[in-house]
């Protein structure tokens, strides 16, 4: 028998619970009066205890091994539901909850931590995640190692971190990201060390008033010549920028606005764009099913950071943008476009993540896979962790942090049990200069293009090679396919070192 | 046992599931990009089937047997969970589906037959709708019936419009119906024939142009200080003004504005903040249970008609509120306020319900109840009802629709399938004078409140009486324990009389 029709409908079931959980969350971060809170995070729950209900029930199990594939999408189908299911029955009910539990308690104490900045009320959340991590990956290993086949041969602290990135990134393995990160690094260390030695550019001209409306006007018009489509999206404000999705039918971006610093906004806007332009762009045959999703968290991440750094950090961008955004910003046009460009890439260590460049955020980033794998498999203790911490920043950045709130305390994802999850952020990246260099050769000259205003074919490329597929093909599959490689950091390096000759003068 | 646990838990998933339901159907008519509609639809149904089916489960049967009271509170619950749960239980799931076919069908039917102006391509649908409606009445009266007692002995037509009636107003019945709206008439007819022979109040001060936002601030303003609180709710613009909740704590309202006519916005606010501040006052101890409901949509709707005429029409009222008004509207300094307060209380014979002023509103209610009681009967063909509507109305308004979209075809009620529905309408509006007589006495003095701007006795008084108790008593008892009386056209018509000779010099 092909697809079984009661297996296609439980998925859409499960999808139509998913999406409607993901109404109220967006909901939540938008318009909800401050009140609802409280009913809403039990709305929420009930939702998702349903969706995973309908989707563990064993007959699900049954359904899927009694599909047989008739086309490559069936058989893509009947793989990724598999894989999903096998993953989510994998897990008793109870570390379900002592998870959600653990993490429930770990954020407030990360929050309580941050504010009194004492790494010590948080030690202990996070000695638990890592306790409840490691159960996890204990549980879902056997399963990845399958999956992988017999080549698949990793040592067994890496076993347990593959066993967590691979929720986030199937198919990506600690070793694996450790040669990449480590090429990267390479690359990456002298090109920022050649900045610091020149006068960074003056962004005075961003850190300004702008109005916000009108912020707002320039960067949804950009967002939709991009490609993203009002038709099927909307931008609303939030405390932290997001997109999340309904079915590629309704896909939502939120922003928010800093009056007197025009980066904020605009970047962030392009950036959810890139998010939603690929969510949008899933082939209609996948609604209602797993392969509606991203490839990987990766693969998702590489869509934003194209559209945000490859192209709306660009030179060539900004020689069409540069006239629309003087029109809307007239104490603009005494500002040179170039000086602009300079100032929209300024490059400059510091001790936050989320506010770093394009090129030391991937610094962030290596720190953070290294001290986590290095905690998840013992050899870093946790009470260990602010000092190992500082020491690397000083190493990366020659600066550390003067508190654990600037530094180890910063990110909220360790408290949530995301633990594999900050690798994604990277490897997006160099997907993004591997995706471009490929549609480049294809397309014959994406910098003209853009300094035209033209970005329907970056677009259909990325459609064709990227987005239709969704879960359809792996992460692997899509970069092989699209650009003939497996993940490597040459591509990205060679467009950083190029934009820091043109912008900075210097090189590695 | 008291009330199981089980049930209880029951019960508060399935108000989870209709208030994540309520959420994606508030964002349908608020925000979401037209692109996403197909997919809303499906997400809706998928919860609402949900919520039907964990709600008609054998089991939530057995649990409300196994309950005994051991409060009001724990009776009242068990009592109204007992009577939903038997009403939803006695519709097979083929009468739903088909209801559900003949409804959506009737809609497009309606829109069509509107915009062709064609009775003849409604009027199969409209047969259908009323089949299926005697179909679901038979099924549902002869528990109505045991719940009325033996003292209850409708004549057969009456025994299925009450079944129906029911749904929306427990406990009404078309007999009692009809001889509290035989009182209205008399009084009514009287009085709008007295209105006629005067001359009109200019309303040229309303119809001017009228800023979008300061309306918008205006109503929104007023309707926090009558009571509707924005921590737990909050307004947004929709085509046409509703009020939803999802719990006590998040209830929020919509209207539209008219930038050249002063009243659409405003009394639309305080129209649905009427409704609004009703669902926040439900007792929290209610939460999670069917209690959590209007008592009936006649109390409802007192609430609504209640601070939208009885209230924001008032003569006391303006004289707090107009000065606020003509700060916000310099353009009306020019008119003297009780020129504006005869304006917003222009009464007009007309031929739409929904634009109708206070006074002849109910005459287009009592046309609809009469006409849908002959056709659920056999008492009127439905190819007749053409006819019949337009000899009524030249008998009640002097005027006769020039074409049957505005005439029969112009609300969307009966292709909803809503048959017992408009009644309502009216039965709120007596009540409301009903309480608010109440309340005068109680308070003394609520017009010398107003005009000061004091709005919390009242709404105290309505919190206590009506408000809190949500489902937990019936209509009947709140019009008694607030009142001392059962339903009366009496308090309404005394109220028109007076504010008819007040503002137009006249008496019936």
């Amino acid at each position: 028998m092909p697809v079984p029709d009661a297996l296609l409908q439980r998925l859409a079931e499960v999808a139509d619970l998913a999406h409607a959980a993901a109404v109220l969350e967006w909901d939540q971060e938008t318009y909800m009066p401050p009140g609802g809170a409280e009913a809403r995070g039990r709305q929420v729950a009930t939702l998702r205890r349903f969706a995973h209900e309908r989707f563990v029930d064993e007959r699900v199990g049954e359904w899927i091994e009694a599909g047989t594939a008739e086309s490559d999408l069936d058989a893509a189908l009947l793989r990724v539901t598999a894989r999903d299911w096998r993953r989510a029955t994998l897990l008793p009910s109870r570390l379900v909850s002592e998870k959600a539990e653990a993490s429930a308690r770990a954020k407030g104490a990360w929050k309580a931590a941050r504010e009194a900045d004492s790494f010590e009320l948080f030690a202990p959340h996070l000695e638990r995640i890592l306790a409840l991590a490691r159960e996890e990956a204990d549980l879902v290993r056997p399963l990845v190692a399958e999956e992988r086949g017999p080549g698949y041969a990793p040592s067994g602290a890496d076993a347990r971190y593959d066993a967590l990135l691979d929720a986030f990134e199937p198919g990506a393995s600690a070793s694996g990201v450790a040669a990449v990160f480590a090429e990267l690094r390479e690359g990456l260390v002298p090109l920022v060390a050649a900045v610091a030695g020149t006068e960074p550019p003056d962004d005075a001209c961003l850190r300004q008033p702008f109005d916000a409306d009108a912020q707002w006007a320039f960067g949804l018009d950009v967002a939709q010549q991009l490609g993203y489509s009002l038709d099927h999206g909307r931008q609303d404000r939030s405390a932290h920028p997001f997109t999340t999705a309904f079915g590629a039918t309704d896909v939502r971006i939120t922003t928010r606005v800093d009056p007197d610093f025009f980066p904020t906004a605009f970047f962030s806007t392009i950036h959810e764009a890139g998010h939603g332009i690929y969510e949008q762009g899933f082939a209609p045959e996948l609604a209602g099913t797993p392969l509606a999703d991203g490839a990987s968290l990766g693969v998702h991440e590489s869509q934003s950071r194209l559209y945000e750094n490859l192209v709306a950090r660009s030179a060539p961008f900004w020689t069409w943008a540069y006239p629309m955004l003087e029109a809307r910003f007239p104490h603009l046009q005494d500002v040179p476009r170039d000086a602009f460009v300079r100032a929209v890439n300024r490059v400059e260590p510091s001790l936050i993540r989320v506010e770093a460049d394009e090129l030391t955020y991937h610094l962030h980033v290596l720190l953070r896979f290294e001290l986590e794998r290095a905690m998840l498999s013992g050899d870093l203790a946790v009470s260990d962790l602010p000092g190992a911490w500082n020491e690397r920043m000083t190493e990366s950045f020659g600066i550390a942090p003067p508190t654990d709130a600037d530094g180890c305390l910063q990110d909220i994802h360790w408290s949530l049990g995301a633990v594999g999850y900050f690798p994604t952020y990277t490897l997006g990246t160099l997907m993004s200069a591997q995706l471009w260099t490929a549609a480049d050769a294809d397309l014959g000259g994406l910098d003209a293009q853009m300094e035209r205003g033209e970005f329907d074919p970056l677009l259909g490329w990325l459609r064709e090679h990227v987005h239709r597929w969704g879960r359809a093909k792996t992460a692997g599959q899509i970069l092989r396919d699209a650009t003939g490689s497996d993940l490597d950091a040459g591509p990205w390096l060679t467009y950083a070192r190029e934009k820091v000759q043109r912008l900075y003068g210097v090189g590695a």
